[in-house]
């Protein structure tokens, strides 16, 4: 097998380290149990190893594939994506009311890990959806959910998000799509967008596009932009499909990697307009847009810590197999050793798993956060929550990205010359995973994001409150006697304390309006909080394997995950001094780069 | 043009960082001078960029092609390559007995860069001809020297290195050709070799293999392995091509990257026996083999210079011409900025300037010191001169290499979605950076190579004058007082600082035979040299610049390079106090690898 879905620890750090535990308890998963939660888990790992993972390769081979307008996925995608949804995976987030299952969050993050690690080009279509079927159900008038929701959560039909344009890449000022008013209370819709993920495909008899575009009247800037509904194919009273609408793929890219996810340019209105329906209100397309994006920033962040793992899980398995050299303390008589054996490629592989491990916390307490925000029954909690949420998806977003290239890098270097020849598969997770650092808002956005908005946030109450939270587990490391945890008590120590002086540093600088400072500073910010909160996750997943041991509870996994987060307290985490140097070095760190660049 | 070469700073990083003025007021190069050096760079430079870069991405879109046994270079290679051998570059560093120009390795190291940086793919024939040039112009007899050194100078003819079997990677003892002593005193050689680079191509009429093999009677293990020429072609003594030898080309890989770079598949001796000759003595193959190693390890360091380059290059044109959003300090009425403006986007604009330029003055100075332990008048310069080039060459080839992937991947990152599209080229350095850190000694092994070979010279002095020599540098940054080195003087000490402790702790395990700890410190005491010693070398430069410009000069560059020495200083150098507490971690790091890779 390819790939094996690690669902024993998934379902340990949401028990441990996300909270799914005490989130029973408190009732704020009513439906829920961890009996459940297991099974769930179990059912899509055994789908994303048996069905999916086995199209990642050919289908990097084959790509999708365009003619005449039309877009033909790769072999055997139609048959597998069928299955998928008629096994009701699509739905799984879903409002019960439109036919999803209404699970929360949380299990829907560890099945889009599953999903993605096993082909992140085949998951890229429904993780597009979900953000579409978020955005109609939270924003679309009852006429646009009935005609709609059903097919999109069943994946009968696939969702797309249009916003990005040859001027307006990150920057949705420039968005220049028109929009014009129908008499019928319907929208014209001309204008040409790039980058569009399965835009066109032969998945699903229908494609539901939502479109950011600009009425006449509109005021610039992103206080103009309106979000439109419009579908490649009409949908009538009866739920049938109509006339083929005035939109068309022109043309698909050729990419570095994910090659078998379509990405499209689309062009709308070439016979005098594509018929679309608002969704929300005129000029307030960018807030119902960034309800589509949260949901999906985490997902892609996901995508971090899926192909990370994937790439963990083949490097580990070669290193297991591959011999080369003798290994310090291998006797003369036994011949070469396994390069598992070998010191600089364990260090290789603990740096791949302690890093994917710490994504997959900081991921999976995003998910929780977010339920938090949602699904508490007391407002106040509701709030902390969604604020907590808000404050950890650009760090879900960046940095479980940013390792996994870095991790996929790794894997292919564990491979030395094998993992440069293409049928080895590793330098594919590299070439895919490089995508993720760039899309729904580059790292360098989710940055700016962090420091600029989520920084401020309850007046940096929010981000106390996160550190807080770091310091409590650091409590525990201190308090614990497992020597297991050699120096992890004091390097993580000095990594939060690191995190509180930028921190602090930061909110000094916001409140004194030096933003030059707080942009400058904003990327080794992120990382910085990702080493932190990333080690306190480890950390988290560590003590509670410690206390079953202690308890008696013998599985080896336990020895495993202490030993993981030592790893990453004593190797990792000590550079967060000095990413907190350089984050205080604040602007003047780019204080001459006009001159530095010039040269 | 899609390559400017620098020229400029490649004459003024070897002035002031690598010591060539000092070179040649000591008498080092009695045939060089400045303006010589410069000419030969602007010169080489013109070629590289006008003829040669463009070959880059055609080349990587067409590929070499296989056929029949035969490969097919892109189209325009061939002519290319014979005007460039025409002009005498491929003679470049080479024996004037031989024909050769006889430049040090200083001035081919420069060179180097800008072929490579031209074209990857191109320029790694060249680089492995060399290699064979070196280790015949060394080990081999008259006989062979006359029949094929002249050709193999002027590149009418390239060599190759066969080192590689499937069951033998990185380990030369599990090395299986075999060779058998023929009556006339020339060898049988059998068997298959892999990653064999250029191993068959249309570029030359005939193509020199230096294989590894092994005799009937050798001992085990690579003691009993012996070096032999065999050319495709045999060679008649008045020079004209004889027979075809019995070697063939069985295939090519498919690779991630350098795609224009035949890798092939080997087959020696399927018609009885390729005809080969002994070079050096039999069962000291090895040795002959470091010869051609040391001199291709500086010169893959080099490529990972030059793919950063490259790479930075285009980022920054990209980054100057597409505009998005506004950056701070933009006025209302502007629109939008230049990327290069934001922040975030000079952070990794510079991060891949400063990483190219320390990877550059690292390798300049290790090519000055193996001139030094080469052309020196003084027996005991000349010493202290090769073993400086020891401990330096596995980080100019580690280090920079390293660093090739990631400015690599960053000029992805600047190009945002553009960047993951092929047709932008930005993909491609990032594909074909990422064979770098892999041959001619994985990364891994260079860092063994440092810490178990390197550090003990002289018993530890040669690393502590290393250090010596940084510090003289961090005394000049203390005793300057222009303003514009900002933290630089503080925040190197504390680089070199934490450089020395790790090396006292590694020194003093060594000592005490914990070969368990120092290979577990391995990687991260590699980067630590390779940040301190970068770091001084971008000081050393923005000294010089300091000074100039303090007498006057009004060169614009100079406030760069002090600005980046600075930026590097204050960004990167923080590094390094991490990396030394993980190094001084020891064996502990991967105490319990096993239960944590098990989990």
């Amino acid at each position: 097998m390819t790939y094996r879905a690690p669902v024993e620890d998934l379902a340990f750090t949401m028990r441990h380290v996300a909270g799914l535990e005490e989130g029973i308890a408190e009732g704020l998963y009513p439906d829920l149990s961890l009996d459940l939660v297991e099974q769930v888990l179990e059912e899509a790992g055994r789908f994303a190893s048996e069905r999916i993972a086995p199209l990642n390769a050919p289908g990097d081979r084959a790509g999708a594939r365009f003619a005449d307008g039309e877009v033909t996925t790769a072999p055997g995608w139609k048959d597998v994506y069928r299955d998928w949804t008629e096994a009701g995976w699509n739905a799984l987030p879903c409002d019960p009311e439109w036919g999803g299952q209404g699970l929360p969050s949380l299990v829907q993050t560890a099945c889009v890990e599953f999903w993605n690690a096993a082909c992140m080009s085949f998951a890229l279509g429904p993780l597009l959806t979900a953000g579409a079927v978020e955005a109609i159900t939270t924003h679309a008038s009852e006429d646009l959910k009935r005609r709609y929701l059903a097919k999109l959560v069943s994946g009968e039909w696939m969702g797309t998000m249009n916003l990005t344009e040859p001027q307006a890449g990150s920057d949705l000022n420039a968005v220049r799509t028109r929009a014009e008013r129908a008499d019928d209370g319907t929208y014209r819709i001309t204008g040409s967008k790039i980058f569009i993920t399965y835009g066109e495909h032969d998945l699903t008899e229908n494609i539901v596009h939502l479109v950011l575009a600009r009425l006449p009247d509109a005021p610039p800037g992103t206080r103009g932009l309106s979000l439109f509904l419009v579908p490649k194919f009409l949908v009538n009273d009866d739920g049938s499909l109509g006339a083929r609408n005035d939109v068309r793929c022109h043309s698909i890219e050729h990419k570095l990697g994910i090659h078998a996810s379509p990405t499209c340019t689309m062009v709308y209105g070439d016979a005098g307009g594509a018929v679309g329906w608002l969704v929300g209100e005129e000029n307030r397309g960018l807030a119902c847009m960034f309800t589509m994006m949260n949901n999906a920033r985490l997902a892609v962040g996901t995508q971090g810590v899926a192909i990370a793992d994937r790439a963990y899980q083949q490097a580990l398995s070669y290193a297991r197999e591959r011999r080369q050299g003798r290994a310090p303390g291998a006797a003369a008589g036994e011949g070469m050793s396994p390069l598992v054996l070998h010191p600089d490629v364990q260090r290789m592989l603990l740096t791949m798993k302690a890093m994917t491990h710490a994504a997959r916390g900081i991921c999976l307490m995003t998910a929780a956060a977010i339920d938090r925000g949602r699904l508490s029954g007391d407002a106040e909690a509701r709030r902390r929550g969604h604020e907590l949420a808000s404050l950890l998806t650009p760090v879900a977003k960046a940095f479980s990205t940013d390792i996994g290239c870095e991790v996929a890098s790794l894997g292919v270097q564990v491979h030395g010359g094998m993992g440069f020849v293409e049928e080895t598969g590793a330098a594919q997770h590299l070439r895919d995973a490089r995508i993720a650092p760039i899309y729904e808002g580059t790292n360098g956005i989710q940055a700016i994001d962090l420091v600029m908005r989520k920084l401020p946030l309850s007046d940096g109450a929010t981000v106390r409150g996160a550190i807080a939270d770091m310091r409590k587990v650091g409590a525990r490391l201190v308090a614990s006697r497992d020597e297991a945890f050699g120096a992890s008590a004091a390097r993580m120590r000095e990594a939060v304390d690191a995190l509180d002086d930028a921190t602090s540093f930061l909110l000094k600088a916001l409140a004194g309006n030096s933003s030059a400072d707080v942009l400058a500073a904003a990327t080794p910010y992120l990382r910085l909080f990702g080493i932190a909160q990333g080690g306190t996750a480890l950390a988290k997943a560590a003590l509670a394997a410690s206390e079953a041991r202690a308890a008696g509870d013998t599985n080896p996994a336990h020895a495993g995950r202490i030993a993981l987060a030592r790893f990453f307290a004593e190797n990792i985490a000590t550079g967060a001094r000095g990413l907190a140097q350089t984050v205080m070095a604040g602007a003047s760190a780019l204080a001459d780069a006009e001159a530095a660049l010039a040269g």
